[in-house]
């Protein structure tokens, strides 16, 4: 685990040996593999192994690994388990250094699964094999043209963007989350597996490093490493944000989790106490890291936590104001200036949340100039840091009339927004939540999921604020 | 206040009067309530009344109330405020006793409109008239052929069904919520506005004895009574769940509220306490009230709290057990009989929570087999009582294929049973969640949102014994 830049033949690897079944057509297996590498158009070299197929996908399957002569940097091993040891050994002749190992059978399954994976990590360690796996999905590179993922999912390639996730479940991966569908772009899914060798560690050192990740999530249950993780974690948290779910919090998940990744998670209290060091932004459940990254890849930092309300109700105003009180947020006073601006536009509009509710009942008036007026004076008051819309779509409003605000609104970006949509058809919420999205401002399925998001904003930006300060002070001194 | 059933002429009306724009086609206004009442076949006779319009929608507009020769029960007032005062004089000559004011420009918008309200309140008084609003929606009870929404919605009618709505805001009427979308049913939605006179009360006690309503769902920011929705709430909740949403829990959104509502809001743990007492179930977020009404509408009351868990990756079933400790459910022991049917089944399924995962890993195995299976295992399993499922759909899993399983669960839903979905594409998530509804099983946008249901669910059921055991008790002693 001390070899720098070992991690490269994973993520740039030149040749790539598949195993597995070479069945075309059926959902999982080695030929899922060799199909998707060739249509993420891989450059390099691929190599199909199997005893019997002969071909598959228009591609040549040798029977064994010794009769590749290209080279090669990384195998996919999506076989039995019972055939991994000797595919390692093979590797090893051949010189393959990068092992992600898809097969299961090993540590999650009980002790006679471990003591495979002993057997695994020792054929591994004698031929200098860094394993990624088993029991895992691999690695998912859209962008880069690399994929080790078994399943079909139905999609070709997720936006480009800056997120990169390491996890230690599959339901991250791009058969199991609708990846295509975030529009803020992905870099990197990395799935741990049951960590035999390659850890969260040596992922997120490498991918703190990778110009191609702004963000990194992370799921995970445990670590080997914590002393470790906190260090790397610190480092890399002072560039990127680092957003983590783990799961098993609770003393009932740590024993449950025990026997499915045949290891023991440590008290939650030490997590916390490790997340807090390391600069590390904790989320609470499976959905929070698409949607908390969102805000991270596409919103300036804040310089504070009054936060500005454009609501349509007077309701989802006051509920906004609890979810901000309840995530480190307050109410920001507008300044004078901003109460005559807002008056001149409409009597009822010279308040805060700003409710454009009672002005918008008004028959004839613009509501899209009234909006856009409305976000402008937060956009300018001196003491309004962050801002939250509530957008509104119907038979009689439409997306598309948002589309000159949301353009002024991508062009003045200066603090940041986040949004929450309502109407009387869900298909038409989702439409103006993509709508707004393509236009850099992230929509969230909830009020409260858009102010928590920002909350963790707010916070990241007061940390790397008191870092800069300290530093600053240091320096001076 | 006092008036018993005074609240009939409200959801039983005779005859209507419907003050306001009769412009045919506008998005707003009178004659939008007039073409409703018309679409969802309201029994009664509508009377549109308009000082220059002559015909809408098919019907004569009188060009005042007292031109009306048949009986009016209800006036519906979509006017300016201005018009209001004379319209209640009107109102009171014709004996017209239940008006709904929608306009508004009362106490929500400052000094000068809580005289306005003043004056209507007065004439209301000395005439005998019941209000419900100003600045509200009024009633939306779609089955019984009654709206007095006054905004196009784009949709007929939502599910017949057992859910009512109490409301202290317009968010959750027929123009803001998707409520054609709510699979299992509203009953009626009422707006209550300013509350110049109806209040929650009055509707939780209707609502309280009405056969159509068996879960009442609440928005309140304020009660003018709390001592009588205490004594009703208590009442009305032994027999049917309330729900509650109390908007302004911090003191800055009680601050904000003052201005928007024109009332002061109490402190919230006397609120908590309120609820607490009263048997009212809380909740924290716009989307719980149909997220939590779901699981009440549809399931079995469970006899405790132990939960059983089938999940396609550990790590959901991880952030199930998280979730469920957090919401004060326990992950139930399976007995040994049903760990040796599961290991029947198959040797890796043979643990809780059920992870089939590892064996639908291999190939050429009946999903939905063993799917039934295991749910099997826990809906007979003495140590469960409730069970979260965790579905998924890919490209490669379609949503039919869950139709025997659901069939068999719908047939045997003995105990209380939630779902999440997951994919990797949202509308076929969405497709999948449909798909379970249309089987009576409530289907969740998060498991944590699942969990949360089923948390609620044990409580009432938990309290609902206690109360039968006290009174079991007390006859006894």
């Amino acid at each position: 685990m001390d070899l720098p830049g070992s991690l490269v033949r994973f993520f740039r690897p030149g040749g790539i040996a598949v195993f597995g079944s070479m069945m075309e057509g059926w959902f999982f297996g080695g030929a899922v593999v060799v199909k998707e590498l060739q249509a993420l158009g891989y450059g390099g070299r691929i190599y199909p192994i199997h005893p019997s197929a002969s071909r598959v996908y228009g591609l040549k399957v040798y029977p064994d690994l010794l009769q590749v002569e290209g080279v090669v940097d990384m195998a996919v091993i999506a076989t039995s388990y019972r055939a991994v040891p000797e595919i390692l050994e093979a590797c090893g002749k051949k010189g393959v250094s990068a092992a992600v190992v898809i097969a299961d059978g090993f540590a999650e399954v009980g002790p006679e699964g471990i003591g495979r994976q002993d057997e695994l990590v020792a054929v591994a360690k004698a031929r200098g094999i860094r394993i990624i796996g088993p029991n895992t999905l691999g690695i998912y590179r859209p962008q880069e043209g690399i994929s080790t993922v078994p399943y079909e999912k139905g999609y070709h390639l997720p936006p480009r963007g800056g997120l990169s996730i390491i996890t230690q479940t599959g339901i991250y991966g791009p058969q199991a989350a609708a990846l295509n569908e975030y529009r803020f772009g992905i870099s990197t899914i990395i799935d741990l597996g049951n960590m035999c060798d390659i850890d969260e560690v040596d992922c997120l050192e490498y991918l703190g490093s990778d110009p191609d990740t702004t963000v990194i999530g992370m799921y995970i249950e445990h670590t080997r490493r914590p002393r470790k993780l906190m260090e790397i974690a610190a480092e890399v948290s002072s560039n990127k944000p680092v957003i983590c779910l783990k799961g098993g919090r609770s003393s009932e998940a740590a024993h449950a989790m025990a026997s499915h990744t045949g290891s023991i998670a440590g008290q939650d209290v030490l997590y916390d106490a490790l997340f807090r060091q390391a600069g590390i932004i904790r989320i609470f459940e499976y959905e929070d890291l698409m949607l908390t990254s969102k805000v991270f890849l596409t919103q300036p930092l804040p310089r504070g936590n009054r936060l500005g309300i454009i609501s349509l109700t007077g309701a989802m105003g006051i509920q906004c104001i609890d979810a901000a009180v309840e995530n480190g947020l307050v109410l920001g006073r507008l300044t004078g200036s901003s109460m005559e601006k807002l008056h001149a536009v409409h009597h009822t509009l010279a308040g805060h949340p700003i409710d454009l509710g009672p002005a918008t009942a008004a028959n004839g008036i613009d509501f899209f100039a009234y909006y856009m007026k409305c976000f402008e004076v937060l956009m300018e008051d001196e003491n309004i840091d962050c801002i939250y819309l509530n957008t509104y779509i119907s038979s009689y409003l439409e997306a598309e009339g948002y589309a000159h605000v949301f353009r002024h609104m991508a062009d003045n970006l200066r603090k940041p927004v986040v949004s929450w949509s309502y109407g009387p058809s869900s298909e038409s919420v989702r439409r103006l939540g993509a709508f707004t999205e393509s236009h850099g401002i992230p929509a969230y399925p909830s009020t409260r999921k858009a102010i928590e998001a920002l909350g963790h904003l707010v916070r990241y930006a007061q940390r790397k604020r008191q870092a800069e300060d300290t530093r600053t002070r240091a320096m001076s001194a």
